[in-house]
């Protein structure tokens, strides 16, 4: 009897490794699935659907699947039963059944609105995987990617702008979708549809800052191959991916409000409490990011790049502990895995061998599009399996409402604002291209799930949902529409666009210092302090320390400084060369990663770097002539 | 009150994630110590802790602080719960705990003297990850790698004597463990160690199954990094993957064993199901990664190369399919992946982009790294968080003994019976290294852990987690003084080694069909089939299938030809020539994995294909006209 039930043991346990193939198997169909349509439509130049939606689609017919014909759930499912001698939940529970132990891992707290029959299905139940998966695995590749493969000469360009748009943007959204859902809501509690339960402000701020992440995938996927106008590109890029972040620290800093007495009156301390958690979180998590990033950067004194494995194990997996470490210090990790990739790709990327940064680009480009696949597919089966929808027409309706006149009132505005000190304005189409481009994605999906327990959250989660739906078909599909009927031009070279910028601009205005005004005096002080001092301590190019530090400074500089570097003292001849020199940004290949020597060079001196003269394209002055001077050093390296 | 157990909740949530973090923060930390070591050994050269070693090391010293350090489980933990209203399990149970709903997930059935004081520990909980990640995720990338990286020239040069010392050296091994531990434990039930509980002849076999899975990683990494002598490696390396595959067949064969009566007979009609058992599930693995890659191989049809990322996207999610509709079908997805691997080796890699076919091989490096080094930290911290160790100094030793003997009893003998037939016989100290190289690691521990419920399964994990640091640290330690001790050679370039074991041989021998002995007729008899119709059909090589079908197949065959094998129509007067080209094998760029021309031809046909020569090597006189046909066709591919 004993080995009898051993054997039967066996065979349970071989059930259960078998379903959760059965699982990955799933998403792996899906995803195949997927892949596939993507190849026909790319085959085909077929635009009005993109792949993410494809992929939601497939999640969807798929959870409808699962739902329908899976077997019915267990007969004991649905009951809840009492223990008198338990006072709390402990994290394992034993039970004695029949007289055979059998061990419960605690899930979840659970409210008694929540129980229903479709409790015991163990394949909707595996297929609804944790939230914890979804942020600790599949959002950080895809934010890294985002910081990893930011075009810098562009986005420093509209730096302002972007920051504009980001932070005050999303907080005008916030506010406004907060707003507007209460109105909705009292409106619902008069009528009588809402009198269950209770929905607060604060409960719609929540919802406010959740839907005010606009998500970059969609839209940009689309505008990167039809090389629309890089500055429309750069600003709704740039607006996407700080956005997120932003949003998820406010949303934190939201849930974190609560007012002692009444919640619905305004508490100024728990207010006050608020903003500062926003600022402290949102620069301890910048922090954190930046310094894994630095941690890094100290590959410089290592010679791992002999490893190319080595190197590129340890870049992916630092980049990683960026995340999880804000993640376990209660930061936020999404924050600090963006300016770890920011920063990685500023710095770090300057030290990896040529094949490690080509092992790095494209392992972070698959993974982040393996994720977000995964991400599109398993909201399109969350729609189905997610057992505690609440699909509430009139608040629906409100989101939708809301979601467009919050965008409204982040776009027009500011940009009208941003136009008064721009010297290269916003125009128009490109205003409406940027109001019809704020799509919901997998930031507001994530936020949403992250707590589904209460009725209020229940409704905002699936009202949320329909929201990415809607935008991702919707205004995913008519992107390349709008942009034909906005007149926006496409099957722009981004390098082209600038050199003609640059030259249009330098002709009407001789004046390099005031031609470049956009460039705030904070950026070129940072600008200056990053060559002299950060560059050559982080990486192998820039000036040597020894030359940029003070003279008591020495010993610790030529400590600090590359070998490699001592190659670059200044030379005075070519100083004149170099100011003279027009044709500069002509040598630069922005499509190669691995620095390539200028094709014809007419002096002796070749820019290659990339990085390099992007920062001469800020017109910093008088740092020009070092930047020319180290121009050449990737190449020096890679031929070492 | 309603809402400040919300934010409580949404706290307790928030603790959760964070939890998540610290798990995978811990891995990531062990993994950059690692690698950090891994690199400080390659720079000094210190060859006598290898980096899994080292793995196991710093996973070892975690789970002791995670052990002893983490706080102190809930104080309801170790105590069991009655409940009369249920019947049976199910699979989750919603509990009503001072009016609280708690929702609580079936974990396992537990046996009653497992129930102690760190089941609420959930810290050590955690870190004690399901087994079904194991085995769905962590193993496959490192099997699949295996195959797909298998020196198919050297491999197929030996493949009699790997098969006979995977197949049956390890039935040899399985049975030879089980007989010595049966005598082990019937002297510990003499002198009074085991009377609690019953050990069985199945349980002892069990053991014998598992522990005959010997691990590749350490000692071919040693070697690699040696470049030892490429015959030795290839037998090793052949042994050690094929022989994972038999184990865990083997494995669930005897699990499956169960007499009906006496457990301890025999029972005939048990084994012989058991083995059909075997036979069954072995083959259908194996068509079933066959078939996986079959489907691969149409990506011919499809134009997906010149979208790399989806066909680096496509191939990897395929191999990984095979595995899970293997492990979802009950068969063995290691098997299955496996020989999956080799196949997408053989015919798929030659329709992939020239940048895909770096991606997916990087990719693939990278993933197998990663997976084996977390495997090895996990085994490290398994020996203290794992809860219900059962050591016992005499099975332990019985074991050692065992697993050494029956090492002997499968290297000696079986290779004086291979040598008898060998050409090229296996000199004594290659036996000696084999001998010495049977370490165990992952197979084995997965094995053990996939069920540790019982006690006796509980003292087998116990003992064979001993056994894999034992045999990792010492044996893995000693590969280098033990080449240096047996005179085996290293440092070969294994191209060089085969072309001049080629000229000695032809120098000695001129009739090329009975130099090439050793390629069995069953072989060749494959080959022609696979140059003829499974090239063709499958790859842009081979000669087309228009001219190898009979006549009336030739609108299928025109059908399935791709267009670019148009091209090679055969032309009489190359015959002669190519049949007097002796100097084949120089053209021949083995490191180079993207087809390169060759260097200098001194005749019109050059040999480009790894894959084709490769074959011209195993002597198919008949076949190597079409061979020379077809070997510059990926040279057009690629340059088209």
């Amino acid at each position: 009897m004993e080995k009898f039930k051993k054997y039967v043991s066996v065979k349970d346990e071989d059930h259960f490794y078998h379903q959760g193939a059965v699982e990955l198997l799933i998403f792996n169909f899906l995803l195949i699935l997927t892949i596939l349509t993507i190849w026909l439509f790319k085959n085909h130049r077929f635009r009005f659907l993109h792949e993410t939606g494809g992929a939601m689609l497939y999640g969807l017919v798929m959870g409808l699947i699962i739902r329908y014909v899976t077997k019915s759930p267990d007969v004991e499912s649905g009951t809840v039963y009492e223990c008198e001698k338990l006072k709390s939940g402990p994290s394992t529970l034993l039970i004695n059944i029949t007289n055979q132990v059998y061990e419960y891992q605690y899930k979840r707290e659970i409210s008694h609105h929540n129980v229903n029959g479709h409790q015991g299905n163990a394949m909707l139940q595996k297929m609804t995987f944790d939230p914890s998966i979804f942020f600790n695995i599949l959002l950080p590749p895809i934010i890294f990617h985002a910081g990893y493969s930011l075009k810098k000469r562009h986005f420093f360009r509209n730096l302002g702008s972007i920051l504009t748009y980001a932070f005050l943007g999303t907080a005008i959204s916030c506010i406004v979708i907060g707003l507007i859902m209460y109105g909705f809501v009292k409106a619902m509690v008069h009528i009588g549809q809402l009198k269950q339960w209770e929905f607060h402000f604060t409960d719609c701020l929540f919802f406010g800052s959740l839907m005010s992440a606009t998500d970059p995938v969609t839209v940009l996927a689309i505008f990167h191959e039809l090389n629309v106008d890089t500055d429309l590109y750069t600003l709704l890029f740039g607006e996407s991916v700080l956005n997120d972040a932003v949003a998820i620290v406010l949303t934190h800093s939201i849930s974190i409000y609560s007012p002692k007495e009444n919640p619905n009156a305004f508490d100024a301390a728990a207010f006050f409490q608020s903003v500062g958690n926003f600022l402290g979180i949102f620069a301890g998590s910048f922090a954190m990011g930046s310094s894994y990033a630095v941690v890094t950067h100290l590959t410089k004194f290592t010679k791992l790049c002999e490893f190319p494995m080595l190197e590129t194990g340890l870049f992916f997996l630092l980049s990683w502990s960026a995340f999880l470490s804000a993640e376990a210090a209660g930061l936020t990790g999404i924050v600090a895995v963006l300016f770890c990739g920011v920063t990685q790709a500023h710095y770090t990327y300057n030290n990896l061998s040529p094949d490690s940064k080509m092992r790095t680009k494209q392992l972070f480009e698959f993974m982040n599009f393996l994720a977000e696949n995964v991400i599109f597919c398993y909201m399109g089966l969350a729609l189905f399996t997610f057992q505690n929808h609440i699909f509430n027409p009139l608040f629906i309706f409100g989101a939708l409402v809301a979601v467009f006149v919050a965008r409204a009132a982040n776009i027009y505005p500011l940009s009208f604002l941003l136009n008064l000190g721009r010297k290269q304005k916003i125009p128009g189409n490109f205003q409406h291209m940027m109001m019809f481009s704020g799509l919901r994605g997998a930031i507001a999906f994530a936020l949403a799930i992250r707590d589904t327990n209460s009725q209020p959250q229940q409704m905002m989660f699936s009202t949320a949902l329909l929201m990415v739906f809607f935008t991702v078909w919707v205004f995913g599909g008519g992107t390349t529409p709008m942009l034909t009927w906005l007149q926006i031009r496409v099957g722009v070279d981004p390098d082209e666009d600038l050199k003609a910028k640059a030259a249009s601009q330098s002709a009407s205005d001789l004046d390099k210092n005031t031609t470049k005004a956009e460039s705030a005096w904070l950026f070129r002080i940072w600008y200056g302090f990053d060559h002299k001092y950060l560059k050559p301590l982080l990486t192998h190019t820039g000036p040597p320390l020894t030359s940029t530090l003070p003279e008591w400074c020495n010993p610790i500089a030529r400590l600090l400084t590359s070998p490699t570097a001592y190659g670059d003292q200044l030379k005075d001849g070519d100083t004149v060369y170099i100011i003279n020199n027009d044709e500069l940004t002509e040598n630069y290949d922005s499509s190669a990663h691995i620095p390539v020597p200028a094709q014809d060079s007419t002096g002796s001196i070749q820019a290659t770097g990339k990085e390099d003269i992007q920062e001469g394209d800020l017109g910093l002055g008088g740092y020009k002539l070092q930047l020319q001077h180290t121009a050449d050093q990737p190449q020096k390296n890679s031929l070492a």
